[in-house]
């Protein structure tokens, strides 16, 4: 027994975080016994009430503390289009742009034979009884733009085709800031692929 | 307002760790929601057990649950000889070689005039208590092998040579499994004076 064994628990749980090792483990569990008592107790609260009164969203999936989510619930928002993404995080992304007004709908994952992960172990039956409500006008695919999420994205485009909903793919190509020497050469095909008049 | 409530909350706790930013937080705070609920209310009583439960040695200034901790207070330690280190964590490294028997003394800190950190206010006056204490024969300085460090057990020598207790500082080498081509000049020249004969 080398450490005093509430510090070694605090050590344990801490290790069970991804990306973090053992040394890490135990520079943040003696960092926590330096900070102050009530600040370390409202961290211990936070963790309690995330994982309690945290659920998914019966509608879009996205994460809320109340269903439906602030973002389904808003009577500002247009509610014709929806944009798919793969994990509630990308919710968060999309809405940092402040560009776009539609709900969501989150798969919470990708098509993935790979991994094992089939049609129907992500969220796009789900998707497609939304659509059978007919203020739906257009459906945006916003899945990461890897293989798994392209694969996700022709699924289900191929799915929603026939029930005559505009879909729509968010753009490929060079991130801003980036530098067109070290693009890749598929991204680079694809930035002029996707081409705009000026 | 982006995330709910419960989340924010959560990343905002983990963002006044070392070392961990917004988007370390905010993956570490999703991964939350996705452990079990016993392992999540484990790691909330480990945060406020480590806090409420654990306070320093009053004897060593070892971090313990109890006082005196389980070094002081084990009778098969030598009590003969104490080594000083500047941090509980060096206690542990010291505990982990296996190689030493004796008692410790946390100095908690190290004399950085650069930080404005003089010898009162580092743990000496309570080492020199102790050593008033006849059954002290030997006192290892192993506080770190950098200025601050150095300055500390010089001045801890200096402290203690009158008392004719016998004074020894952790040797300076190349570590094992390092590669001499590669150690600073510092280091080789050290271990080049504390050559030994075989």
């Amino acid at each position: 027994m080398y450490y005093p064994e509430p510090i070694s628990k605090l050590i344990d749980s801490f290790m069970k975080l991804p990306g973090i090792g053992p040394k890490t483990a135990v520079r943040l569990a003696f960092f926590v016994l330096n900070m102050k008592e009530e600040v370390v107790l409202d961290f211990a609260k936070a963790l309690v009430n995330a994982k309690r009164n945290l659920t998914y969203c019966s509608s879009c999936g996205h994460i809320t503390d109340k269903d439906p989510c602030y973002i389904c619930e808003d009577d500002k928002r247009d509610r014709t289009t929806i944009c798919v993404v793969q994990d509630p995080k990308d919710v968060i992304a999309m809405e940092k742009t402040k560009e776009y007004n539609g709900l969501y709908h989150v798969l919470h994952g990708a098509i993935s034979p790979m991994e094992g992960i089939g049609p129907e172990d992500i969220k796009i039956a789900e998707l497609l009884k939304r659509l059978q409500d007919d203020t739906i006008q257009e459906v945006i695919l916003a899945t990461n733009p890897n293989i798994e999420g392209e694969a996700t994205a022709m699924y289900i485009s191929r799915l929603i085709k026939p029930t005559g909903v505009k879909i729509t793919r968010i753009a490929h190509g060079l991130p801003v800031g980036g530098d067109l020497e070290y693009a890749d050469e598929v991204t680079l095909s694809k930035a002029l692929e996707g081409r705009r008049e000026l």
